[in-house]
């Protein structure tokens, strides 16, 4: 890619929702220039616009184009439909899917099926020119999205086949303050890592948190 | 169950591998009286008189018998067999399950399918009558079985339906100096605990570590 990773510019596919918004704007605050992408342009723009810092909003689309790196944080419901309409703008691209697929009934949070495995193989299959990468799931968007915190407690896993895109998430991860990136692993074993964000919801209710995880003895 | 958590008498079924043999060692050093099971009585008292510290040997039906809290540590493969074998002498106990369904090929080690879910709920389901808890997943057994390792780096992640049981658990972990025990859901949330087990394999081959994980916030 030729670029230093505080120059990449980081798309932020589904960036209007909590999540995005959180990356966008620590990301931003990291000195990155960063795109929210949203379905809507003018919501992306107005979310942009609330996050300051140069922060920039397009259609997804253009986002994807105008982007060096791109985060899909959109919601489960439709994942798969999107990122096959922008497999041509995110052809060649490092592709970091953060996407939970969980749902939540009366007694809390629980993953759900996966045909794929997991989110980030969902994304690699219809994806096949990007190199996809899991990272960012464990991440409270409360936390993120909070002024007060100048650190983020928490490990970010980072999975994939391609040691030049993991390599360059984990330095990604490793500009917000606090933050470390981990190579946890191949695609295969993104599943339980999604899916461990229904225990994270299940630590929170328990002690009144925003848990995060910490890898020992890296 | 009025007993004092540390006088509890701890059984470990499949006592004789490593996972087991490490657990039995820390929560005898701990000071609880620790019952190794095998299928075996033979290699079963074997390894109780390695481990010492009062470790006693049994086979495994007996070894649920005389127990108060039994873990199990048994391979995945048997253990629907052998739990269900043994759920008269486990109806009215707490049993912990440890156990990983993983397998391993050349591209490393992944998650085995598991049709109930994950190795906890399999143990549920053939033990109605025990108070099925999965702990202890994460805890590397070279760790726990070094003389040398005076505290153990890692919080252990407790995944359960019964508060009382569940809050035994966590307070038998931290028995161990160094672990945390930690409330992580329910057991239908226990599948995905199981199975990053294999992301700490992946972790452990790049960072040439034992790694465990720490929930921040709690």
């Amino acid at each position: 890619m030729g670029k230093d990773v505080a120059d990449l510019i980081v798309g932020v596919l589904g960036g209007t929702g909590d999540q995005g918004r959180g990356l966008g704007y620590r990301l931003a605050a990291a000195g990155n220039p960063v795109i929210i992408g949203s379905r809507s342009a003018e919501r992306a723009e107005a979310t942009a616009a609330e996050l300051g810092s140069g922060v920039r909003g397009m259609a997804n689309a253009d986002a994807a184009r105008e982007s060096d790196v791109v985060i899909v944080a959109v919601p489960w419901e439709g994942h798969r439909d999107l990122l096959a309409s922008l497999a041509g703008p995110l052809a060649g691209k490092v592709v970091i899917d953060c996407v939970n697929p969980l749902g939540f009934d009366k007694r809390g949070c629980y993953p759900l099926p996966v045909q794929a495995g997991s989110a980030a193989e969902q994304a690699a299959e219809v994806l096949p020119d990007s190199r996809v990468v899991g990272a960012f799931h464990h991440v409270s968007a409360v936390v993120l999205l909070d002024p007060e915190v100048t650190t983020v407690d928490l490990d970010v896993m980072v999975l994939g086949e391609d040691r030049e895109a993991t390599d360059l998430v984990q330095a990604l991860a490793g500009r917000i303050p606090g933050i470390r990136g981990v190579y946890a692993g191949r695609l295969r074993n993104c599943g339980q890592i999604e899916a461990l964000t229904a225990n994270l919801v299940s630590i929170n209710r328990r002690y009144k948190a925003h848990a995060g995880l910490r890898v020992t003895d890296v």
